[in-house]
């Protein structure tokens, strides 16, 4: 597997296993490069240049075998093992995100929720116990947990992060708007949701300058 | 103004904006694009290209002024005009977007929040009443909307993209999962949460892979 991907190109990636996906649940076997790249809003020279990265080539005349492709994308994702996740911050992000169904179809394990709200502690979000968030070192000692979904405000966030780290957590996704320096062998994922939203200025902003 | 900005480029001007924004509420008033770059995780080099894009040139031995780059940015983005904006759908996504309160500070102005469901209709969320989505209509026609926020599940979303695009929306902030072809005038931003998550699962594979 080459090196030094670059981060456009797999940020791409999700979109491809996405529409893969709805080609798979349509029934469609193969595309051509050039019916991938008018779906996805991409040059089909692009798309070419992305899957070779990961050694993933179209046939001259075939196109792409939908199912492999979505396999091959699904394996470098990382997708075709399970995580175990817990969610820390039970507010309307981390409920949003405990609702997603989609999840568990993924091989995203939910095995624990923390609060630190006493009125939410011991209450079940789709069939998970609310937990004190006192009890996560206790928990994550006991428990392997691979992700850690951060889901409440960030000077809340600060002080968990070296019991999530010291336990073994080994990536971090945050919505806590906390700027974290893991170490070398966490991994972590910033969601700012409204970076987005700011984009969606930006390009409002270009139509009008025509 | 160059046009054909890379989407890459385009994609870390918030960053750029939050980082920026951190540092003057800091009081911090110039920076060199080496500093820059360490905070950001970006290479000087690059940062300087970035920022070469819209006209914006550090000083040689004195770096950026960070307020005029800020200001200049949030330009670019858009944010030194205010949107109004509806919502539509107030489940745990919608509340959450209406209750982070840093949107008011950046111009975007919530002006009608919208649900389906009669048990919700006529509530208050934040001091704006829920309104029955089939007012949608009448609401666009006398109220100037320029930003529709979707985030209701896809099937309920797609009857109203005429609606909305009829009565003069320029941007979508699709969180619906519905893949929606606006017309050219109509800008659209989708977001899909678990994108991030999965770039987290092929972080953590490469890790790994070492």
């Amino acid at each position: 597997m080459e090196k030094n991907i670059s981060s456009a190109v797999i940020k791409r990636l999700p979109r491809y296993y996405r529409y893969l996906g709805g080609l798979l649940d349509n029934g469609i076997s193969r595309i051509s490069s050039k019916d991938l790249s008018e779906k996805m809003n991409l040059t089909a020279s692009q798309i070419r240049q992305d899957l070779n990265n990961f050694g993933c080539f179209g046939q001259q005349g075939y196109g792409y075998n939908v199912e492999l492709l979505y396999e091959e994308i699904r394996k470098i994702l990382g997708l075709d093992k399970t995580y175990n996740m817990i969610i820390i911050g039970t507010g309307n992000i981390g409920q949003a995100l405990l609702n997603y169904i989609n999840y568990q179809k993924r091989g995203y394990n939910f095995v624990g929720v923390f609060d630190k709200n006493p009125k939410l502690i011991g209450l079940n979000i789709r069939g998970i116990e609310i937990r004190d968030v006192d009890t996560l070192d206790d928990f994550l000692k006991s428990e392997k947990v691979d992700i850690a979904v951060l889901t409440l405000p960030g000077n809340n966030a600060e002080s968990l992060i070296d019991i999530i780290v010291n336990n073994g957590v080994r990536g971090i996704w945050n919505f806590s708007h906390l700027p974290i320096k893991p170490p070398e062998n966490v991994v972590i994922e910033n969601v700012h949701l409204t970076d987005s939203l700011m984009q969606l200025t930006y390009k409002l902003t270009e139509h009008e300058r025509g």
